[in-house]
C-alpha cells in the first residue's frame, strides 16, 4: 500500500483547505448516519472531574477550577450513558484532550472524538461502527473527489472499503503475532507495531480486534459470560493510523461495577492524585438506580481521516493540529 | 410575556430529556442552514494562547501547557478567519469556557458557541444570523411539539418569530433608555437590565442593537466609515436571555488592525498576565498577507435555547449545565 508522507510543514494552502473539506464531509456523514438511526446529539461537559477520564488518568490536563482540581475531559462516555434511560441512542462529537508531550506523527494533545452509547448488544454495536465508518469513507469518495485529487488520495482505495469488517479475537491476534516471530505474550497491551502487523495479515483493511483481557481495559467494560477474564470489547485498527475506535458493552450490574472499579489501575492512579472512588459516585448512583444493558464506543476522527488520506502523520488530518509545540 | 421559572433541581427526567432533544434539534437546524449556504465546518483548537480570548482575557481558565501558559478557548473566531481565503464561508460549533464564579441563572462556565465567518458585508451577516435563528426556532416548533408540551413551551410564541428582526442603533437605544428614566450614558456597555428594556420596547422580539462605540468592543471590529468612533457591530438581544449573539465586520487593513490592537483594553489585560502583542503575531501576519473584507459572529446556543424554552434560568438549557458548583 502506497504511503503518503507529507508533514504539516509541507502542507500547501490548497492541501490544507482540502483536508478541512474532507474532515467536514466525514463529520457530516457521521451525523447523517446517527440521524438516520435515531441517535440524539448530547452536549457533554469538557471540564470534568475523574469521570471525564479514559484509562490513563495521568494524561489528563489539570485545570484549577475555582480552587478545586478539574480536568479537561478525554471522553463523554459516562455522561452519555447516564442519559440512555431517557434518550436511548445518544452521541456526542467534540474535543478530547491528552497531556502527551510527544511531538511526532502519532500524538495530538487535542483531537476530535465521536462517541455513541445505546441500548444494544455487542454485535449490533460493531455493526454501527463499521457502518458509520463505511458511510464516512464512501461519502468522501463520492463528494470530495477534487480534494482527494489535490491530496493524491486514491479514491479506488476508499471505494474498496466493504462491510462487514474482519473480526479477530485478541487471543487469536496474539497467536497470529507470535507465529510471525513477534515477542508478545497473552495479557500484553497491543502496541502500534502489533496493530499494523495484524492489519497487514487481515488484508490491509479495517479489522476489529475483540475480547481483550479485562486487566488492560477500562473499568466498566462488561465481562464475557463464557470467559470471565475477557471483556466484550473491540478495538478497530486500520491501515496507516492503527487503533481508531475503542468499543465495548458496559457493565450495568452495580455490584460488579463497583468491584471492577475498585480493582482498576485507573482508581489507583486517581488515588495517587488525591482523588477517590467518590469521584465516580454520581455515575455509580446512576447505575445503581437501574440501567438496561448498553454499549458504546469512541471513534477518533483524526485517525479515520489519516486512514482516508493514506497519511502516516496525524498532524496532516486537521487545520490546527495541536501538540506540545503548536499551541497558538 | 409568561415566564417559566423552573430550575435545574426541579427538572424531572422527562423534562431533562426534552431539553436535550430540543438542544439537538437546534444544532441540527443550524448545521442544515450552514450546509445549504455553503459553509464548511472547521475543527478549531480549544487549548490556545491569547488568540482564543474574547474581550475579557481575565475570564479565561489557565492551563499549564507543558510549562507554558495556555488557556481554554472562548472563541474560534481568529482561527476561522484565517481559513476564509481558502474556504470562504466557515463555521464551528463547540465549547466556550468562562472562568466566572457566579452561581446564578445567567452564568455558565462552559457553554456551546456557534460561530460563522464569511466574506460578506454587514447587512448580509445580519441576514444570516436572523435566518439561522429563525430556522432553529421554527424547527423546534415543527419537530419537537411533544417536548414543548412537556416543558410548557408555547409553540405559538415560537411560530410568531419572523424575519427580519428589528434593528436599533446603540445610540438610539441609549436615547430610548434615557427617555424612560434609565441612568445610562453614551459610551456605557449595556447591562442585562438595559437589554431587557430594549427588547420590551421593540415588541418583545429578537432585536439587533448595532454600531456600538469602538472603545467597548473587540479589537478587530471594523470602524464605521461615516462615524469612526463606532464599529460595524451588532448584538442580538432576545426575551428571557438578553444578548445571545455578538457580530461584526472584521478589520482587514493591517495597519489599522495593529493600531486597534495596541489601543485595546484586551492587550493591556494580556500584558498584565505576562503576555504581549506577539501572542497575536500569527493572526496579524495572516491579515498582513492579505485577506478580503469579511464578517462573522458567535451565537450562544444556550441563550437561544433559553429564549425557545421561555426560561429565566440558563441552567435549564442543557443536560449538564456547568458553573462553579456543578463540576462532576
Amino acid at each position: 500500500m502506497k504511503t503518503v508522507t507529507w508533514t504539516k510543514e509541507q502542507l500547501k494552502s490548497d492541501e490544507r483547505a482540502s483536508v478541512v473539506a474532507i474532515e467536514a464531509e466525514m463529520l457530516r456523514a457521521a451525523r447523517h448516519y446517527f440521524d438516520n438511526f435515531g441517535f440524539t446529539e448530547v452536549v457533554v461537559p469538557h471540564l470534568t472531574r475523574a469521570t471525564g477520564a479514559c484509562e490513563n488518568i495521568n494524561t489528563m490536563f489539570d485545570v484549577d477550577y475555582f480552587g478545586t482540581r478539574g480536568y479537561l475531559a478525554q471522553t463523554g462516555q459516562l455522561y452519555l450513558e447516564a442519559l440512555i434511560p431517557h434518550m436511548e441512542n445518544v452521541y456526542c462529537i467534540g474535543p478530547s484532550f491528552r497531556q502527551e508531550p510527544d511531538v511526532d506523527e502519532r500524538h495530538l494533545t487535542e483531537f476530535t472524538l465521536i462517541e455513541i452509547e445505546l441500548p444494544c448488544a455487542f454485535d449490533e454495536l460493531l455493526q454501527h461502527i463499521e457502518r458509520v465508518i463505511h458511510a464516512m469513507v464512501h461519502r468522501v469518495a463520492q463528494r470530495r473527489k477534487r480534494e482527494c485529487r489535490t491530496l493524491g488520495v486514491d479514491i479506488g482505495r476508499l471505494r474498496a472499503i466493504r462491510t462487514p469488517f474482519s473480526r479477530v479475537t485478541y487471543s487469536d491476534a496474539i497467536v497470529m503475532l507470535q507465529s510471525t516471530g513477534v515477542a508478545v505474550t497473552w495479557g500484553d497491551d497491543l502496541k502500534s507495531a502489533h496493530e499494523q502487523a495484524i492489519v497487514a495479515q487481515c488484508g490491509d483493511a479495517p479489522t476489529f480486534i475483540t475480547h481483550f483481557p479485562e486487566a488492560i481495559k477500562f473499568f466498566n467494560m462488561k465481562r464475557n459470560a463464557q470467559q470471565p477474564d475477557l471483556v466484550n470489547s473491540a478495538d478497530l485498527v486500520v491501515p496507516f493510523a492503527g487503533e481508531c475506535v475503542g468499543a465495548a458493552e458496559r457493565e450495568h450490574d452495580y455490584a460488579t461495577l463497583v468491584e471492577k472499579l475498585r480493582a482498576s489501575s485507573m482508581l489507583r492512579m486517581l488515588e495517587k492524585k488525591g482523588g477517590s472512588i467518590h469521584d465516580f459516585r454520581w455515575y455509580l448512583d446512576h447505575v445503581k438506580s437501574g440501567i438496561e444493558p448498553h454499549a458504546g464506543c469512541g471513534i477518533g476522527l483524526n485517525r479515520i481521516t489519516q486512514f482516508v488520506l493514506g497519511s502516516d502523520d496525524i498532524r496532516t488530518t486537521t487545520a490546527y493540529p495541536l501538540n506540545r509545540e503548536t499551541l497558538m
